[in-house]
This record gives C-alpha cells, sequence and structure tokens, in this order.
C-alpha cells in the first residue's frame, strides 16, 4: 500500500541531521542548535508550581478540557497581547501545542493542497516543513534587513491569488535575526488587505528583545481578520511543556477549535495549570530580564569574538534580540561542505542553505548565541573564524 | 478570503453539544461523557513523580526532546505491548499527544484527500471527525456483537480500492462497549493482508477490562506491516497528561517522525518524564486494579437498575470492561429529541444518532457508568427509564 503523496515531499530535516552529528561528537560547541539554555529554565518555581496545581486541583489538572484551552491561561495570554498592542479577550485565544501546532493548524484552516504560502526568504525551516506536510508549497520574497520589500510582496502576490497566507517572523527572524521596522509592518498589512489575504506572526521570539524599543506587533496593525498572532512560552519559559498560542479573531478562533479537536482533542490541562500557575506566582518579567541579560552578554561576546576572528568579507548584523546571528561569506563558500570538518574540530553551526530550500545558495551559516557558556562561545567563533580563513 | 475546503464538512460534535447543555444545567447526572472518575487518578503519586522530576533534572525535562518521543518510556510502552501479544522495541513506538493525535497522523500518512477509511458501524465520533479534518471520507461496515461481518468487509474492500485504512476498536468499543472476538480479529487480519490494507487498532480501552480473558490484540497477529496498534495512558492514568502512543513496523515509525515534526515537533518532554517516572514509582498493575474494581461495581449497578426501570424492549450487552453500555429502543424511538426533556429531568446521555453520522438511526443512546457515583447511577437510570417508558 502507498502512503500518502505528501510523504514524496517530506524528509528528515537537515537541522535534525546536523544535531545527530553532534550527538556523535560529544563535547562540539554547537551553535547549531536554536534552543533556549537549560540552566535559565525556572525549575525550581516551575516545581513548586507543579506542586500547588497536584496539591489542590489534581482532579482538573489530570482531567480532559477545553479544546481552546484553560480559561485562566487564555485570560493571562489575552493580557500579555496588550504588551504588543492588541485588545484581546478569552475569545481570541487558542492554545496550541507550541506554536509549531500554531502553524500547522492554520495550514489545515486556510489552505488546500498545492495552494501556496509566502515566506520571507529565507525563513524558518520547522514552517515550512510544517507548510509540505499539509501539501502546500511556499514562495520566498525578497527580503533585507527591515523586512519583505513591498515591491516583490505585491508582485507575488498578483502572480499567485492561491498564495492565500503569507507566513513572517517580524521579530529577530529564525534564521537571520532580523526585526521588522513599523513601515514595513504596515507595508504588509496594506497589501494583505488589499490583496484579502491572510498573514501569519510567528512571534516565537518577541520578549527577547534585549536592546532597542519594541516595535507594534503585525496583528496590532490588523482593521479585522487579516492578521493571526502566534506566541509561545518555548523561548522564554520551557519548549518541553508544548504551551504555545493563536490570537486571532473570534470567527477564526472557532475555526480553529474544530481543527485542534480532530488533530489532538485539546491542549494538555496539566501543562496550562503549570504555566498558569508559574505566571501567578511569580514575577515573568524579572525572569524575562534574567534570560535577557544573559542573551545579551552572550550575544556581545559573540559579535565582538567574531570580529577578531572571522575574515574582513563575512557579512552579518547585529540582532536586537532572540538566539541568531547571521552570516553570509563571499559567495564562492560552500558551508554545508565546511560543516564535517567544522564537527571534526568541534564546532557546529547550521548551514543557510537549510533555510532557503528553493535556491540555491551555499555561503551563510547560522549561528546561536543562546546555548553555549561564554567561553565556549569564544573557543567555538576563534575555531570557525580560523577554518572559514582557511577556505577563502 | 476563503477556508480550506474540509471546513465546510467540520462541524462541533454533538457530544460537546451536549456537555455544553449540561454545564448549563449543574446537578445533572451525566452518563453522556467518557471521561474517566477523576476521583481514581492516581493525584498524590503523580505529585511525587513530578516533584522527584522537576527536582533531579529540571534541564532535561523542559527543553526540547525526541519527535518520536523521550527513550525511557518508549522501552517501557514497548514493555506493556507484550500483553498484546507484540514482540516490540524502542524503534517500534511513537509518543503521541493523546491517541487522538495518533489517529490524526494516521489519517496524514496514509491518506489522500477523497480517500476512504472502513469504520465499525456505529464507531467513535472523535476518529471520524479526525479523518474528516483531513478530507478522508468513512464507510461503516456492518457489526454485531463479535466485530465487523467479514462478508461485508470483503464486499467493501472489494467495492473500494480506495479505502486504505480500516479503523476498529476491538476492546469495549466506544460507543458499544464490545469486543471482538479472536476469529473476528484474525479474519480481519486476512482480509487487509489478502486486499493489501492498513488497520488502525485503537485499544484506547485495552487495560480495562474487568472481567473475561484477554483476547490477543489485532496487532498481535501482524504478519508485518498490516497493523498500527494505538495506545494510550488517558483512561488509565490521566487524559489531562496527553501521551498516548502507537505501536507499528519501524518503516512506518520512520514516517510518523515526519508527520509530527510538522504538526507539532514533538511530544511534551515534561508529560512524558511524569509518567515515567509514576511508572517507575508505583505499582501499575495495583491501580488498574483499583479502577477496574470501581468501574465493574459501576457497570453491574447500572445493569441491574436498568433491568428494573427500562422497558422490557430495550436491548443492551453486558460490557466486559471499558466505560460504556449500549442501548437500543424501539426503531420508532428518537433519542435525540427526548434529550432535552432528559435533561429537564436531571438526566444526560449521547443520542446513538452521534455514531452513525452516514445514516438514520436515532433509537440508540450511549451510556457511560465511569464517571458517576453509586446512588447517582441508580438514580439516573431510574429517571431515564421512567422518560423512555413514556415516550414508547
Amino acid at each position: 500500500m502507498n502512503y500518502a503523496n505528501r510523504m514524496k515531499a517530506l524528509k528528515p530535516s537537515d537541522i535534525r541531521e546536523v544535531m545527530k552529528q553532534i550527538a556523535a561528537n560529544p563535547g562540539t560547541i554547537s551553535f547549531a542548535g536554536g534552543l533556549p539554555d537549560p540552566a535559565l529554565f525556572p525549575g525550581e518555581a516551575m516545581r513548586r508550581a507543579t506542586d500547588k496545581v497536584l496539591r489542590e486541583r489534581p482532579e482538573a489538572a489530570l482531567q480532559y478540557g477545553l479544546t481552546l484551552g484553560y480559561v485562566p491561561l487564555r485570560e493571562k495570554i489575552a493580557a500579555l497581547m496588550g504588551r504588543e498592542g492588541v485588545a484581546a479577550g478569552v475569545d481570541n485565544i487558542a492554545i496550541t501545542t507550541g506554536s509549531q501546532q500554531a502553524i500547522s493548524l492554520s495550514a489545515l484552516l486556510f489552505l488546500n493542497g498545492g495552494e501556496l504560502i509566502l515566506t520571507e526568504n529565507p525563513s524558518y525551516l520547522g514552517a515550512l516543513t510544517a507548510f509540505k506536510t499539509f501539501e502546500a508549497d511556499y514562495i520566498g520574497v525578497d527580503s533585507d534587513e527591515v523586512g519583505m520589500k513591498p515591491e516583490d510582496l505585491e508582485a507575488k502576490l498578483k502572480a499567485h491569488p492561491e498564495a492565500k497566507l503569507i507566513y513572517v517572523i517580524p521579530n529577530f527572524q529564525n534564521p537571520t535575526g532580523r526585526t521588522w521596522s513599523l513601515e514595513r509592518r504596515k507595508a504588509l498589512v496594506e497589501l494583505a488587505v488589499r490583496y484579502d489575504r491572510v498573514i501569519l506572526e510567528d512571534n516565537a521570539y518577541g520578549e527577547v528583545r534585549f536592546e532597542g524599543a519594541r516595535i507594534p506587533s503585525v496583528k496590532s496593525l490588523d482593521p479585522g481578520k487579516h492578521v493571526v498572532h502566534m506566541g509561545s512560552f518555548s523561548k522564554v519559559l520551557s519548549p518541553g511543556l508544548r504551551v504555545g498560542w493563536i490570537c486571532a479573531h473570534e470567527d477564526f478562533i472557532k475555526k480553529y477549535e474544530l481543527v485542534k479537536y480532530g488533530c489532538d482533542l485539546q491542549p494538555a490541562e496539566l501543562a496550562q495549570m503549570q504555566v498558569n500557575g508559574f505566571l501567578e506566582e511569580n514575577d515573568f518579567d524579572a525572569h524575562l530580564e534574567t534570560i535577557k541579560g544573559v542573551y545579551k552578554r552572550r550575544r556581545d561576546l559573540m559579535l565582538a569574538t567574531m570580529k577578531q576572528a572571522f575574515p574582513g568579507e563575512a557579512r552579518y548584523d547585529k540582532p536586537e534580540g532572540g538566539m541568531f546571528i547571521w552570516v553570509e561569506l563571499p559567495a564562492s563558500m560552500d558551508t554545508r561542505a565546511m560543516l564535517p570538518e567544522a564537527i571534526k574540530r568541534g564546532v557546529a553551526y547550521i548551514p543557510g542553505e537549510a533555510f532557503y530550500p528553493l535556491e540555491d545558495r551555499k555561503n551563510a551559516i547560522r549561528l546561536n548565541f543562546s546555548t553555549m557558556a561564554d567561553d565556549k562561545i569564544v573557543e567555538g567563533v576563534q575555531r570557525l573564524g580560523a577554518l572559514i580563513k582557511e577556505r577563502l
């Protein structure tokens, strides 16, 4: 018997393959993953919050619950959306199994097989994989330091009426670390309204801004039903709980409820009560400040080391938040071909090629600065810089 | 902009609608849900297991993990499969977000839009909804007290080469409570092999057998790649943790990994470690005996009260496990039309019609016996019996 047709397009992700190589070489200094630093997880506070839930409300925490999620947590998330300039209520929030599920549910809700998604170029590999899982194809839109270029976006909207969704990561994008300007956000919404498409705003990194002023979210510019905002506690609390959310017009949320029910009935009740308890009993902002302080220091250290160790031809920006620095090397470089030697020398990264699935661009690398300790960052960047210089 | 075509076929489930009416009438004696009794959740043992995990391994428990799931838990599940007569290893197990996700991932893996699933008739509403979510259609196969009738199954396999999956609940089926005979299980596998189709064996209730001998699972009869077994901790430990599993040929598991990754990256790490810790530190079998003792008593009480309170025309079996009794009333009865009056009198059930989406059979009801206390069972069945007699 044959598998579904979609299976032909699915293969193990490049990132997971690199991770396996790293796992086979313990001691590797890895700038490859997109993991938060586990030393920053609030383990003890989460233990206390969990203990309280399981002492006081075990019957509720271990029982079935609502498909859209635990109401007190949805209330807190609605309030958090205020920081993004969005006036949301409980009926605008659906809890998801991490923001990856927010992406896959959106594909189910909006796309028929063969329809299209417009993405930044490059874009997040996990999202591209999610779209493929639902037989949707994607087309990259030319993007620079401040977002998609409106002229190219408009040209592609015109050329592809079947491109129903526009997927963007406006804050500290994965993989580039770049942040959209307000002007570009406005242009994006204006085009989505004019051409009647829906924007998926992936804000997984939004709370990890350690420099500069917050820019209004794309959702805050939505005149009604043109933006679906996706958030997550994975980068700021714990990815192992798998608690993310969708914030959207109430009509959309009612539809998300139907697809969520078909996929996995409901989010985990206990995990939601754990996050809810943590938020009630702790100072979330103080926790965020701790994370941001560490990540800012590591970004600065990585950039300072790169300045010394990388060749002058390497181009990169200074991200104002998030977890990644994107490096463009001369066009002649093939960073995938270089990776085995890098791992042999004890340092790993993700070849930029992985984020350009439709093109043949081999000269970029994505460096993660959130996971490694300070001394490892210095050592790893120096090793990598030496290797790049040799290969130039 | 239009939603995906699949949305036309999705509507809120009948069960959820009945649940809302019940919620609006607190004090209702509800035989409607399919919930385990929360008083039987091992709250304190789960609290201790969780506390240990978050004290000893917070960095692992709150971090990202493997798409197929936490290896020590997969090992334990592989061992549990031995009870079902299946020799499984870690590579045969994928953890899912409850067994509902095992169903939806199976639809993604095997079915293109418009392809078919053969189901028992009646069958589990949540599965039917999951299939619809992936644009698959289903056809009921004539079923009796001991499973699908092989002649009708074969006729439908012949007539529908696009029916790639056969979905069955061989133990204490939802909604009928019925269990397949070994002979019927063998005939099912034989037909699946002969016509090259895949069986989805949903065993959510398998461990809740309180009477009679265990019958070998359908998976145990699989000569190779024709049965996907789906299990869950929802009925025997906690549905609020959302931990289920797939047990299948290693080739299938590698494909499930790809669709799981696209849907939500991975199962929740902490929830898996909680279940794993619970299984390590507690006597799971003793816990099962406690559950089964209570449910058996309630089944017996419900049947004894039905014998007195229901009219002689009502037909029902004695399930050997699970949570449900299925009642067939004379063909003239319309149990959906009767429901508002039942709720007015303080008792609720699910009209059988909900489990026959393709037909016009209005005369059955599903009664759940796992949730209500003994005195409520007696009171509720008496009220319902009186109402049915009035309506006859």
